[in-house]
């Protein structure tokens, strides 16, 4: 069994889950049917990732031939950035709902605190951070604590157990938690030892709040995306081939993706990684039942460059920019 | 004179100013007094600069006098972390008024995004970030939305012209935007070419909030601070003696400091040096008539370590964590 991070909702959270961007809708059902055999219990999804009709579809399979109940799994999704406001939030966050089709949410998250202009599905179902026409859709009015009150609602609604955010900044995290009436469980964030942003981490933890890192391995998520993502990943060395990675992976007999994982699970924070592979699969929950040195934990951390490759906008301090 | 920046309350801020941290109470009187002597027309203070009443005086001196007349001049305070709640902004505000004695200020800013637990002024009129037994303040569950609020009804009352935020990160900057009745004017941040935080500076312009920089010269300002301030100083070059800035310096025939300083106004950022120097008075207010070479602007820039100074806390994705 995964061990499990307490959630400040008083609900338990896998240390380990699947990971569901990039998951092709095509072949999503299969895969978390197939990571549910190999016994994931935490699946990490979103409107964004166009797969949730699907996610739900390979869980109820495994419900209906009794591999797992509902309630020993924990089912994330996030509301994207064109229906923050109120009227949309609310609209969207059932919708979503009705299409993954397993009752209830374990956790929903703020997706980007990032208020974009409403985009009707009817004319582009998954706009990303584009409108219809291709253009870059405009930001709008609306405050982190207008979404954060319709998350809220549906926990009140018992639709949703716990509520989060994710790509927030400290301040911006603080003041959620400062505004809320139901508790900031978890903080997901892009966390590897090439950005490590400890206040952030340890600000969170200190405050009740569960972390979990995506990109894992760095680059590695990018590689596929277009060359825009990649830009930062140019010229880097991979942290899967890092020396100091392969170094601590040869003396505990672990493969590094597998070290990479325990970097953030040792330290109480939770990962999502994916794979289509069923022997990385198996490996890549296995990463608790072993312990990397302090000083293996300490230079992985010492790696970090503030290298951050999910950087879509303008929300942050030092932002690459990708689009605009 | 010296040239001024458009605020979205309508009003103009000069875009060189003199800045009070760390100015005596007993000389602060005079230091303003002969700032407004040498051209000076914006005064930043604060609360926790512990010299409004001095400061004040100053100015009332050098209206008395004729030198200049109340509008001509433009005071900025701001409200310390303390006293976020309603209940006390709002008595606070009305109190550092008072003590001013100048009419209204021209520019009221939230100083920190933090907000402290309370600590009445009668045990410990400057508390800063301690408690009067010398441990650290907790912080308190105030959201920016309740402080912003209290600072617009300032607004309303006519006793403050613009209003504006110190210290906050992107996120929190583009929230209490989307928050606000009245506009955010201004955005003050530490600013040097150790720490230009390009996203910060390009989303406040773009979205029509001014940005003052503070501690123009990096290290410079922290170096008569107790030592937890001048941790990140060790071993670094100045950035007065700098050969870049140097460099640039002899080139156009200025000091390094009116380099430094022309290397944000001439980016339509305004700065606000304090020096008890007449000549450096005087040279500090020269640094809009003369350009830097875009090229110039360009090698000052690509010093950015994303080094912080003034980092007392935790709300900081990366901070050096002071204190605590």
């Amino acid at each position: 069994m995964v061990p499990t991070l307490k959630l400040a909702s008083g609900y338990e959270m896998p240390i380990v889950g699947f990971g569901l961007w990039k998951v092709g809708a095509e072949t999503c059902a299969d895969t978390v049917y197939n990571a549910i055999k190999a016994g994931y219990r935490l699946f990490d999804g979103a409107y964004d990732y166009a797969n949730e009709k699907e996610a739900g579809e390979g869980i109820r399979r495994a419900i209906d031939e009794g591999l797992v109940k509902r309630e020993d799994l924990f089912v994330t999704s996030k509301i994207w950035n064109n229906y923050h406001a109120a009227e949309h939030a609310e609209k969207m966050a059932k919708s979503q709902l009705e299409t993954w089709n397993i009752g209830y949410l374990d956790l929903f998250l703020i997706h980007f605190p990032v208020s974009l202009e409403f985009v009707d599905p009817k004319d582009s179902k998954f706009p990303g951070w584009w409108l219809p026409d291709g253009s870059l859709a405009a930001t709008a009015k609306v405050p982190i604590s207008e979404t954060w009150k319709v998350l809220e609602s549906l926990v009140d609604a018992k639709l949703v157990r716990s509520i989060g955010v994710s790509n927030f900044q400290s301040q911006l995290l603080f003041n959620t938690i400062n505004e809320a009436r139901h508790p900031v469980s978890v903080l997901q964030i892009e966390h590897h030892p090439y950005l490590t942003q400890p206040g952030l981490v340890l600000g969170a933890q200190e405050n009740g709040v569960q972390v979990t890192a995506y990109s894992s391995f760095g680059a590695q998520s990018f590689l596929e995306l277009p060359e825009a993502f990649r830009g930062r990943a140019k010229g880097l060395q991979m942290l899967l081939e890092h020396e100091t990675t392969k170094g601590i992976a040869g003396k505990l007999g672990k493969t590094p993706a597998q070290v990479l994982l325990r970097w953030s699970t040792q330290r109480g924070i939770a990962v999502i990684p994916k794979s289509n592979n069923p022997e990385r699969l198996a490996q890549n929950l296995a990463v608790t039942d072993f312990d990397l040195a302090e000083d293996d934990i300490k230079a992985l951390s010492s790696l970090d460059k503030g290298l951050r490759f999910n950087d879509p906008g303008y929300y942050l301090d030092k932002p690459l920019r990708i689009f605009g």
